[in-house]
């Protein structure tokens, strides 16, 4: 009897490896974490990662491939990471050590565009061959799907939203070292930092008891519950992800907008105004194609984008 | 004796047709007009072009492909013009038509999106696969090749960049209904009205004189002679394209920014703050890998455009 044939997908982080079984189709057939071991720079990291895969591999099964997500500059043809500070990686040769390890082919890319391709398939980009996603967390990331494909640009740069300038006048620093980037307002921290902002005024709001551990989460709820410095500081914040995703898509064209990220919790509190923006400033065309999705795959996302660029390697390799 | 191969390349205006033959290298071999017929809702304008390509086709030569580049929305799949105003086509069957007539394969895509792709081969794109292509004349237009294709979107409105809003507050009104478009500041109709604008307020300046009769070429032409008004208009001009494009490039990382249109013959006097507001509001990796040029091919961009679509179709029907 032939063997079952099974696809690994991981995301590396600084503190936890996820990995996951899935078949070609994108069924999830296992799914587990191991620790992110940053000892000697993260030289230990392939083995351990192969280690795993063998250990929870069930008989009568096989992997195929493997793809994997990781932080950091990714040189994509070889599969060297040059430098990701939270792990400890210089000039690492991931792609190979893996594929010695492991005996099979490994493909590697960028965590956020692997969250977006793996939204494409599995999750709210609903196949669609033209992505825009975003993912406000931390900060502001995104990745972008056109004609099927990761747009990586010229020096895997490609999707890196989070630094659109928003604010000519007034914007704050942001970690790029610019002023006003989308990142400083549309971020989890930016929301907060505006809410904190709008606090200092002295305004009226149920958001003052919270301020000194203000979370978005607490910023969403005061909104629902009608809080008007709440409901200012998200229609602020969705004003400038609105123009910021309506710029960018009158040159994109996209097909689904997905937003992830833990910011995406807040769900339609969010999409109701940033729709109503988006709308007022794309072109009516593109407005008219555009769907805005709450990202499905969550955490997860990643893995399944790591699966499908294994795949289609492995499809490529056989000439199909 | 075989024939030789040719290629026609033909571009679509609402005034004239320009057609070229080419090798499938890219070589010019040779290059005339037709003036477009708009009788009957554009009805003729098939038969017509391909009458004068036979005419022009010399003996020993054997048309093998041909590709068009039209005006107005076009459903790619099937070759139909849904609208085009400037011709009176609507519903027209182009591809269709002109297939009967030329006994050949026929491509067909949007103007802009074919000169982004003629400079990218035989023009200032220098066979990048990343190419941000600009044109800045009556209005702003662009093309967008990532992965080396054209990015056209969902719904055939990829690099539509002239409707970015770039004015937030008292922009003036576009002809997409909204206000403030890039196209209102960074277009020749837009750099003569800023001009405008400027001299209103009575500013002391050569370009007074020339006040009913003002192009861009004055106001570069005065930029270039030391004139303040000028060059605050012309600084003004590309601060609003600098930070458009930046922040395009930071989620399309191009290689190469390709600025063509009658604005473009002002050259580095364009280029020069162009750059420098670029390169202040991309990211630092962003800014490194693109190359600003101004476009090489002139109107003739969409001709090679249509016969590299064109070659490209051919060899995928001959399956290589």
């Amino acid at each position: 009897m032939s063997k079952q044939e099974w696809y690994a997908g991981m995301d590396i982080g600084g503190t936890s490896v996820k990995l996951a079984f899935l078949t070609g189709e994108g069924e999830l057939l296992k799914k587990w974490e191991i620790p992110t071991n940053r000892a000697d720079e993260g030289r230990h990291v392939a083995k351990e990662i192969a280690a795993s895969i063998r250990e929870n591999l069930e008989e009568g099964a096989v992997i195929v491939g493997a793809g994997v997500g990781a932080p950091g500059f990714i040189e994509l043809e070889t599969g060297f990471i040059y430098h990701a500070v939270n792990i400890g990686w210089r000039d690492y040769p991931l792609r190979e050590e893996l594929e010695v390890e492991l005996g099979v082919g490994v493909k590697i890319d960028n965590d956020a565009n692997l969250a977006a391709l793996g939204e494409k398939w599995r999750g709210a980009g609903d196949g669609s061959d033209e992505v825009l996603f975003v993912t406000l967390g931390t900060g502001v990331g995104g990745g972008i799907i056109t004609n099927g494909e990761i747009l990586h640009g010229a020096s895997g740069m490609g999707g890196e939203i989070g630094h659109i300038t928003s604010v000519f006048e007034g914007g704050a620093p942001c970690n790029c070292g610019n002023f006003g980037c989308l990142e400083t307002v549309s971020s989890a921290t930016g929301i907060v930092r505006l809410a904190k902002e709008a606090l200092d005024q002295n305004r009226e709001s149920t958001l003052h008891t919270l301020r000194s551990e203000l979370t978005t989460k607490a910023v969403f709820d005061a909104c629902d519950q009608g809080d008007e410095l709440a409901k200012g500081v998200v229609q602020q914040a969705m004003t400038y992800l609105g123009i910021a995703l309506a710029n960018l898509s009158n040159a994109l064209n996209p097909r689904k907008i997905v937003i992830g990220g833990g910011v995406s919790k807040a769900g339609e509190t969010l999409l109701s105004p940033l729709r109503e923006v988006f709308e007022h400033y794309a072109l009516p065309r593109v407005a008219e194609s555009a769907e805005f999705k709450i990202a499905h795959l969550g955490n997860d996302a990643g893995i399944y984008g790591a699966v499908w660029i294994a795949k289609e390697a492995r499809e490529q390799r056989a000439g199909k």
